[in-house]
């Protein structure tokens, strides 16, 4: 597990592509590891991370016409500017000629994805991906999956593979770096909702003060 | 257990009151029985649903300008209506007068009743307003307590001592009562709101139609 | 306490009605305190028993038009002698008079019901039919709601109202009475769905022997 | 809940019979809410408790030469003087004749009651004969349930009828009555047996005398 | 359940007494409902209110001398007016002449009790004083039992003889009654020592100003 | 963990063969880290899957004949082409030289192992099969083992060994691969059998439209 | 983690060394991510498995006439040929010269080692004899640790450093190799101690034989 | 996973920097994943052991004057020889020029590293240490994280990068390596503090002789 994708710390925004992948609203009936509000949540904090630092994303869907139904509506208005790639049947989205081909026309070797179901639409491109040789980010809490269990077993799977795991609230921090910039307001929103109690301890600051 | 508060099945809302206690923001960094935005979620739509119904609302918070801090703001943004009595130091909000009479005056007997800490600032007045022959319910999912432990034994003691418990879904119901009426909208908003898989399932629907 | 209610322990099944309330696909999706599929087999175990003992049984929908949607297929496949009435947008299955005076023209005084949400659909029509003076027993595992909090909540709930809470397994026994007679065979094959580990156990003892 | 069942603390062994209800192998299997060694071990305790303190004891078992297997043999090694009455098919055992009119005969009116499933084995007969005026204890920790949910649900109903939950440690407690007697190496050993951790204090303490 | 002990809200100090059982270090190693760490913090903020507020404070242990062990030290350096009563072999604190003769002598009708183990030492004593007519709370954070499936028994089992459970930040809520008082500083740091996430609420409220 | 077991993502139905070992009547009445009913449903989809896409599927069970009990029927139901290998009582079925050599003949290096206990009947032939240079995929949901504490264990020995975890529904998706086929309706009903909330969210979907 | 220890499945009984390390009393009371009877029993299980395949045995405690405590009667009783050897205040067993050393002279290179804490009495061994080249077995249900949290950080060290976790129904089967030979009855003792359900598929089976 | 971080055992105090980072206590406000008081106990028992040992400690904190909030006192309190850093704003500690020189101006190359958020605080300059060749403790109880399931992914991506995971008792025990030396009391108070059962253990040793 010596290669780069575990040594370097610090995601580059430059050199990353964020890939939101099957959050669509039939698949998040069936999420069970993680509170569908929680995640609908976070994965908004995602497409709006990705908007606000130019991060070129690219959304998909499994069969939206079909019972996993459309992208949930979060998704786009975060991100105005993600280009969504339809697939033709394709389970895994890297088996999608399209999606690989805009992810490789970026230039850019770090991917951070999240989707529903993690064992499926976020482990087998993650895998695919990093078996590339791509630094592949599984952005866990902005995913579901259909139990407890499966999220543990997904979870061992892709470390085993070293696709790194990672959380919400990391990927603001490492894309962040650090406090006192001009966007210091939208990242401290981005915590905020994230992380509700966050918020609490915000608002006891802001309104004691 | 056989008296009137517990054989009346739907709360009427022209004979009902919402009591908001001590909502704020430092309190609610304590609550552990209950995720922070979910607690958030719902105290918000009980106060939208006492708007909606013109419910006589009224809201209270213990020593604001101290490390309680002050209430958390979708509580006036959702229930603009509600008027907010200070206390006196009373951590029981139905030991300050100015509260009671409040709550007198407007010649109703049925009390809904959310706050943080559920043991301490729902439980006090329930008990007490239930003492005097309120009809009351405890609406547990918009209140919070300090572990789930002191939480489990604070149902106990307010069912043992005649206080109704609920949550915030069947207070919608029973006060929407029926569906096919002109507020049709709002309370599937509002269910939506304190439920996120029905929000799912209401996408799925409406996508698909 | 010291009703009927609690004292009388074997439900009579010919006074007892079976009443199966909501349990219906988009609302099956929002359930959080059971198991899906487990939710599932229940019911259809408690429609094959109502068929089984001729045991009136009365199912209903709440808008099944919109996203709640149609009552799950095995309902009627498993009861197809049930009779299902049709709500014009009451919430409570018990506010609709035709729903009522089914109920009542069997002149049962003993009521089994369960449905989807526990604290609404289920509740609702059994505090209001408590407060008429019917034995009510909640079946409490072929019903679902939408956390294990407000589960919890709604139990305790009932309860105080002296709704009887019970589960498929006690059903099936208390309608069985006892082994050695013409329907242990069918008896046998509902334990044996409701109890997985049950199955298992009779194959042990059936290919041993 | 004003009657001598509550009131009464101390359960009296001279007016105390012990009920032992199907705790068979197949059964046992079923189990879910309790440990299966846990909940053998405590049974042991409480047949050891009545053979002790010449509390009549009675076994009985559901269709014993089916899949529900034989009682097992601690049951009946622990307490050689208990009388196995068998059952003709009944699944409340207080529907069997023979089982109601030995208990009776005892002229005894305090039940300790344990046995598998806790929802039928043990709650049919309590709240059988709680409705006939006996005082009930029912031992929820000797007893076992099909599930954790079937387990609530069950502690609910009995407590709801006046039937006592209490649990092996209390019951030895409350028949032991006062240390210092000549049963203390007797008690000590049950105590040490039902409470595991309290067995090490007990080594840790004898050892650094 | 319509007796004064549960219409009651406020405890009144000057009716009041405090019994602390068993809290010993033997016991102590045996308890698995709640922290042991926690366990000794709310004894102690118990016995702290005790001394503050001249509340006569009883303590008594079950055979010291062996593995149960001694007190744990801070119940008598919190409460040094305490009285501790040595007890004969009497499992129930309430079997014990020079115990009861000692309560009794107060004058006081409103008990505090916690103790380990919560199902014998807190339960039978609270039962018993029940009974005789004494309002009876049983500090259920306070106390400790040897297991969470004991504990979710005994809360039932004294809840249903109309024993009060409460915890001990509600405990300290009912004696303060009201802030803007002489001990204001007391009470916020017993708040804190009870609730540890409020003492950082308070750290950040205090360091802000 | 360079080598190709994790770098490659889809598995190739014409290189793999499924091994079902031990799911045995007796033995998965010890299954304590999954529910029965799901395992023995995820179990079956496998043995449907191997069925449909003809992929050679092998069965062995440990002494059939005593307490283990015989496997499950549903095995060979949904299995009817699957080959059955008797062991001499080998408790490792990698130690059973027919069943090696029939593995060895299919030509083929993927191995999907599924059994119970997870910890001895999955791990111990995929460690050896990894040892000998196979690509091994344990499938967690469709073994069991004695206690969750043991499975989360053995999940990390097999995943430290290159053994690579996975779950029912990612191996639908792998072998599936895409949609559109001619399989679809097969899959379809493979993913609402594994996934229950899946067939909820298919059901809405078919009836709405 | 391609090396020796991880690629070989059978423990090889000639090639194995058994340490049980600070199995004491008072360490026992501080367990919290197992049940101490359970741990006590697996405990139990692997001293009686040494001895029967007379595999060396070394046991050893830290600081015995300390609060640890001794060790637990039953490590003894059931290894009777097992050496115990003292330390001198280290606290990593493999820090003392004598336990190393008589190690060293089994000639073996296979251990398999329980303890508690599994933090510090198991890992720091393990780490320790892995670092030189030993096969390092941690059988995690005969060890225990200060809380669930503290264990899962164990596991999660030890399996990096590439000592094999294992748990002792997995022991056993290793050791045992296969049915059919002259100890099938001792392992079969052991399998019914280790896993409680199993004795009662063995009690089911053999009554109904 | 061969080098020497995961190789060598014992930390060896003299080769060791201790840094503890953002314990804040607006942070402290938000950590799901340990309760606080335990947390803060942990964290105060590191400080101490630094001090003791006199192993430079630095600590830090991430806008102080924001909402974060200040450090905890206990930290200064028990570690007075700390050196605090302050940051200009960035996020990792690890990219603050004041703090890695802090560090390699030691000569020191293993570091203890404790923080809030575990995700953040903790993993990044964790990372960053490990990949410029420090061995690296994150000790994961005196941490804290937003959530138990971001707590499970942050301890898999840590250890997957080569960190190696522990926690405070077995920090103790590997920085005192042996007892019988003159600062026995001081580590044995400071396992009292770290486990609290464990000091119930002492408390009985210690009465009892």
């Amino acid at each position: 597990m010596s290669d780069a994708a575990s040594n370097r710390v610090t995601i580059d925004p430059s050199d990353t592509v964020l890939l939101l992948i099957d959050h669509q609203a039939g698949l998040l009936l069936t999420v069970r590891d993680i509170d569908a509000a929680e995640l609908r949540t976070n994965v908004s904090v995602l497409a709006t991370l990705g908007e606000l630092l130019s991060i070129p994303t690219f959304t998909t869907a499994s069969e939206p016409d079909g019972p996993n139904g459309r992208t949930i509506p979060e998704v786009r208005s975060q991100a105005p500017r993600a280009r969504h790639i339809a697939r033709r049947g394709e389970i895994n989205a890297w088996d999608n000629e399209d999606f690989v081909s805009a992810v490789r026309a970026t230039g850019r070797k770090t991917l951070l994805i999240a989707g529903i179901w993690t064992s499926v639409c976020v482990a087998l491109p993650a895998l695919a991906a990093r078996a590339e040789g791509y630094r592949v980010y599984a952005v866990m809490d902005a995913s579901g999956d259909v139990s407890e269990f499966v999220s543990r077993v997904t979870l061992a799977r892709i470390v085993q593979a070293g696709v790194v795991p990672t959380s919400v609230n990391a990927v603001i921090s490492e894309l962040q770096h650090r406090w006192r910039g001009p966007l210091d307001a939208d990242f401290a929103a981005m915590y905020m909702k994230a992380v509700p109690s966050y918020a609490a301890v915000v608002d006891c600051h802001t309104r004691t003060k």
